[in-house]
């Protein structure tokens, strides 16, 4: 799968969280892009590039409720109408949306009665309408509360949580989640370091012990439901 | 009143429905400015402007269900949060703000099983949150429909219905209705073509006869309601 990172914010170096998040990427599948760095924006490769992705994924702090005015001059310049809807070829059609989106404010202040009395599906409703009529699939949004608050083992979770969110299937299921393991933990435990590496690999032993479980008791369970039904 | 018309369009110029609005534009009342006419953006001069305006209009074309990225350029930039609620000053607070936006699809478009399956006041969502956040007062949204359709009697209709817009007392009731063309009317004709000067005083001297004939009535209910109620 080919995930395409599209970063937007108009002062990438000071943002924390930002540059957290570029950290966190080791993957050959994902291409990532800063909108702002580029002087004027090629439409011609910003297309191309969206018409190789699979997973297309808008990162940015959400400023006035909705994205930096980068993202919007990208949407206004790339998008063309041509482009994601006209001749019906829809070459966007299929693929996938995300959005990763970090807020200066807590969870609980995007809700009825909330600080910020609006929630994120709502502030993403206009982001959300592009991708219906470019017929992509919109992705549960990925959003990061007051990452300067985040302790250690938080910030650790968010790294593979942020990984997930870029390359593995969807939807975020117990299936899927495994295979993602299965497929990243030995790379992740290779990067860790010397004195860790023991720790690793008794957690991979004990993952892949797990999944052994699991799988015999998915079949239990199938067993017994088949014979519910008759 | 002073209203602050803000217009957003990255290429006004050729935009015909922009020209018309402007040109319609006939009060010492209304400030009106370009905002991507300005190669910086002056803070300072921009946040005076809203300070002193009464009624602020964002005018724009809705480009991906929202404001073209100039627009959002000026909010990132002009909306510091020391300048909207900052030290809990809030000099925006009971201000109006109305949105005037032109679409190139029709009314019908934009509500569940249309075209664009998003409602106006959906896809305006992260304006009216700001708005919300400054204490404004959010104006009903004054949308223009396929501008390029209408006919000379449905522009005409256009230039009153945008000139109450921008300066008449709300909300838009009868009573402030009247109040608005009884004070517009006289200047209205005053610049009509000689030949039509006749008709156009006919038309005012039928609005005040209606005038008196409507205040007769509104008592005549008033004394019957008045009798239901006892």
């Amino acid at each position: 799968m080919t995930t395409l990172v599209l970063v937007s914010h108009p002062h990438l170096a000071d943002s924390t969280s930002q540059q957290f998040l570029k950290a966190s990427i080791n993957s050959d599948e994902v291409l990532w892009e800063h909108i702002e760095s580029q002087a004027t924006i090629d439409i011609e490769k910003e297309q191309a590039q969206l018409r190789q992705a699979d997973r297309i994924i808008l990162q940015f702090p959400l400023y006035w409720y909705a994205a930096p005015a980068g993202l919007k001059q990208w949407e206004d310049t790339v998008l063309t109408r041509t482009f994601v809807y006209g001749d019906h070829r829809y070459p966007l059609a299929g693929k996938e949306l995300g959005i990763v989106v970090t807020t200066g404010m807590p969870a609980k202040a995007f809700q009825r009665g909330g600080a910020e009395q609006i929630t994120l599906d709502a502030a993403l409703a206009p982001l959300a309408a592009v991708a219906n009529r470019a017929k992509m699939k919109w992705l549960p949004t990925f959003a990061i509360h007051q990452f300067a608050y985040l302790d250690e083992p938080a910030k650790l979770q968010l790294v593979v949580d942020y990984q997930r969110y870029l390359t593995q299937t969807q939807p975020d299921n117990l299936q899927n989640k495994q295979a993602w393991f299965a497929q990243h933990l030995p790379a992740m435990i290779e990067r860790l370091p010397l004195e860790q590496q023991q720790a690793g690999q008794l957690i991979l032993t004990a993952f892949e012990q797990q999944q052994t479980d699991l799988e015999a008791l998915t079949d239990t369970l199938g067993l017994i439901k088949e014979q519910e039904d008759d």
